[in-house]
């Protein structure tokens, strides 16, 4: 049977794709999508992704963690945001976290009416591609980029995924070509390569160098995040 | 003076961008953008971008060329539609063309808050890089793409443009490094790299490969239209 995997470069495009029968793929790199992979990895009962920082407010005192971000920094009185370091097991194993970022939530709130909703990142790669080799439906990669902006990190990662499976598929989109092709020459040195924008300048300034390498990481985690109703929470083989 | 170029890879993006005070490059490569730029170096007095089918009616019987496209072909009833084939010097020197596409003539339009806008192809690469490099303000390469999804044959031209002025510029956004980057890998073999996609597999069942081949080619033109009011002129040096 055909089957199409295309390359959403931006939020503001999901409007252009079919994704009732599709899965998603939800990509935010820094940080958002490789945060929730690594706490449920770490054994978080549950990631609840909400739009808003006042959504977040309305599950205060009833004993979940509670994590925004804007701009890529902790909104003031928050637990923390989304740096992976605050998703170890030490901190999040048995808990649920209740988490709204700048891209990366948003860009799942867009994805709700797919098929199937997951969320990938460097950190599960080889893992989301296995689960994704196992499926029969189209498969839409959904890069949360920058404001609505395309990033290259994100893009990247789109690309990586599509060149690992892409013998799965009969049909390719534009934005899926360059996606692999720019996976391609960022292969070798991910951090050099991403470095080569404006972007990345930005994220220099927020000095999360740290999160930036440990993000980066490839297939140091196994767990793929799944919606279930509101929930990200961890794939099981009924999935 | 720092000085910014970016690259919006697709229409739907346009609203992100500050563009009051910069130079706006508008890039539909197949196939209005190319064929603007034939049809004023050819001698097109100007042409009249319009958004819809209707628009072009009211110019009718005034000894306008009426030209519209849509899904890749020639609206019935019109003179022609966007093949670089219908902007010849025997069909256009002296005349008006009032013309609506797909997917160029909206770009277009959005465009219109723009410092100035220019219309850019293969065809007048080097011209059109020669007097960017004149200027002073910030450059918006906009893609038209297709129906608001990101293409492969404009995002290159965006590349080619940035890669050959790149030393005017200070700042770089990611979808012009992955736009220039995109670009070198598809410069020794235009044809083939855009041949890639599904997209273009769409533009063979339109049976336009003499078009496609005819718009690839570089520098044949030295016009660079530019938009003054409602019309495309030819850039004199008073712009």
């Amino acid at each position: 049977m055909p089957r199409k995997i295309e390359v959403c470069l931006s939020p503001a495009l999901i409007d252009l794709y079919a994704i009732e029968n599709s899965i998603v793929v939800v990509i935010d790199i820094l940080r958002a999508t490789s945060s929730m992979v690594y706490g449920i990895d770490n054994g978080a009962k549950a990631i609840i992704p909400v739009a808003q920082v006042e959504d977040c407010l309305t599950y205060s005192g009833k004993g979940y963690l509670l994590a925004a971000e804007r701009n890529g920094e902790v909104v003031e009185g928050y637990d923390f945001g989304n740096s992976p370091f605050s998703y170890t097991a030490e901190k999040v194993a048995g808990k649920t976290v209740v988490l709204t970022t700048t891209n990366g939530t948003k860009a799942l709130h867009l994805a709700r009416k797919a098929s199937k909703v997951v969320i990938g990142s460097f950190l599960n790669l080889t893992a989301l591609c296995n689960w994704l080799n196992t499926q029969e439906n189209n498969v839409l990669l959904l890069c949360a980029g920058w404001k609505d902006q395309f990033n290259l990190e994100d893009t990247i990662f789109a690309g990586a995924v599509l060149h690992n499976i892409r013998t799965q598929f009969t049909d390719f989109d534009d934005a899926g070509v360059a996606a692999e092709d720019l996976s391609l020459l960022a292969k070798d040195n991910l951090r050099a390569y991403i470095g080569k924008s404006a972007h990345s300048h930005r994220m220099l300034a927020l000095n999360i160098e740290e999160d930036i390498n440990f993000c980066l990481q490839v297939d140091i985690c196994t767990a793929i995040p799944v919606l279930e109703g509101e929930n990200l929470v961890a794939m099981t083989a009924a999935d």
